[in-house]
């Protein structure tokens, strides 16, 4: 196995998680920039040293995670296909072709056995809110959504959390408060934009929701509205999800749809004052669902609210369970000769 | 004129307001409970010896604000209706008697002359969302609105301000954080649950904006969905709004209708990342609309993002510019022989 970014957010999430849920390895190697080369990181008592990430240096990897940007999507990926491994892509650069699969384990596995040699994984927020969303589509099939996130930080990277803690300390010391990451201070403040803006007014993030939605669910049709913002928590996404239904729906059968799904925990008891928040549902395998109401605007229509760890299940747990589910299953087809490459 | 409430959030920004506007003033009294009775407030350069709030004082009153929760409106009301009084009260207590105007100035000032003694002011969730939405219903015709909001502590009152700074403070030093105001830990957290739970799992909040909206915009049957939010941010709430309408939209009207608005000041520009935040939208008497776009879950239906100070527009500032606006126009009338009481 091999992990490309592993000096930053994602890519340490997924080492930490790979070893922690002792994913049955026969070899990992780390792979960052030129700059990190040499260096040494340190997890679960055993020492790595991160080697230069370029095309020809993953013939012996049976996996690999690529855990970095689109740019070094783009420049690593077909290498590491044509060097026979399977390579599962955090990033958003393949997610949308038509040969790529864009998995979610609980939710469509298929792509895990049809795939080229690539798999995409989710945008963090459309992951999150499918852990809520998918069990009802499933039970009332799903027609129109309406959505408005609010997203840590993290998800932005380890800079952006700086930034953030940066500027509550300066806050407290009674300091200037200084901003390079976001385009706005992000301490005790709201910014409803996230990703570039496209023609459309939209968000790429919110555009992202739309289509990923779609792709995964297969409902090329979907109707969806997203607005992405961006709030001072550390980790863990929200989401207001009010979605429309083409059949009837009721809250007996939402619930224990959502309390069967293995991606979700129910957490709904509002006279206990029980709901998801982010802060519980940070470093978490589930996605904590909640106030889940009968929609007002809709005939058949439901409203949620879900939390979920948008590094882990939103990037590194989700791409780490789409490799347990083929070693699992078998799926993963015995590396050739690559390794002699 | 006088102030019940005088110490708290609410009235303390009415009563600055009050004088920073200069609204043409005769007297000013200050009222507040038997326990801050006694106690001297200063703003402006004025001292104000705060009276105890009792049924019986309120004789030589032109204008009430009551700046109080509903339990004071309830107890006091009655009594300064009788005594003359027009009662301008920011509680939710009477907002949807049949018989009690509520106001929002720029709106529907016609309840400021018709009402008989009470004028109520909306919720300020409902009061903000409305300087983006009620521009675009006037041209379009408003169908149906699906609504998420980021609301600031500063709407639950003095102590919620207090208690997210001493978390934050706790968090630097590096010390156990505290909670008595809301339920979790509300730095650096979203806590989806305002006002308590209603049986059909909506909180008051949420129905409040729904009903309050129905009321004034004259709309009963109007379709409303919303999800109301408590996020870490001090002083101005914002709404993340999905609205669809009965006619065909487009966004040059749409924005020319926003922007001709006295209640709004459109700051939609994405490319320039210009947009409203919260933050820029403290102690604004405007309400800042952007991220205008054709919204792509409905035929006619348009998406906004709104911001706007929930003590100004939200509260005292609604409530002293309804005042304002009876004045200019000659709609107080003199009072009788109330004064003699």
């Amino acid at each position: 196995m091999g992990i490309v970014g592993a000096t930053g957010a994602v890519g340490q999430e997924l080492l930490r998680l790979v070893l922690e849920r002792e994913f049955p390895l026969k070899a990992l190697r780390l792979f960052a920039s030129a700059r990190s080369a040499g260096k040494t990181i340190e997890q679960g008592g055993k020492k790595f040293t991160v080697e230069e990430a370029k095309p020809g240096v993953f013939g012996d990897i049976d996996i690999l995670f690529l855990a970095a940007g689109g740019s070094v999507t783009r420049a690593l990926a077909p290498d590491a296909v044509k060097a026979g491994c399977v390579v599962i892509d955090k990033s958003s650069a393949l997610r949308m072709e038509p040969d790529v699969p864009l998995v979610i384990p609980e939710i469509n596995p298929e792509g895990l056995r049809t795939h080229r040699g690539l798999i995409a994984n989710p945008n963090c927020s459309t992951a999150v809110m499918l852990m809520g969303l998918f069990p009802l589509h499933r039970k009332f099939g799903l027609k129109r959504l309406i959505v408005s996130t609010y997203q840590s930080v993290s998800g932005t990277g380890a800079e952006a959390v700086r930034e953030l803690e940066a500027q509550v300390q300066a806050h407290v010391a009674d300091r200037p408060l200084e901003k390079k990451v976001y385009p706005y201070q992000i301490a005790f403040n709201c910014i409803p934009h996230i990703d570039s803006f496209g023609a459309d007014g939209y968000t790429g993030e919110e555009s992202k929701m739309a289509q990923e939605t779609r792709k995964i669910l297969g409902l090329p049709d979907l109707k969806v509205s997203a607005t992405t913002v961006r709030v001072p928590v550390v980790r863990a996404h929200s989401i207001s999800v009010c979605a429309e239904f083409e059949r009837p729906v009721d809250l007996a059968t939402a619930r224990a749809a959502i309390a069967e799904f293995d991606g979700a925990e129910l957490v709904d008891d509002p006279a206990q004052k029980r709901y998801p928040t982010p802060l519980d549902f940070a470093e978490k395998v589930k996605c904590g669902v909640g106030r889940l109401r009968l929609d007002t605007a809709f005939e058949n229509g439901l409203s949620f609210w879900v939390s979920g760890d948008n590094l882990w299940r939103g990037a590194a747990l989700n791409a780490l369970m789409n490799a347990e589910l083929m070693v699992r299953n078998g799926w993963l087809q015995p590396k050739a000769a690559a390794a002699t490459a």
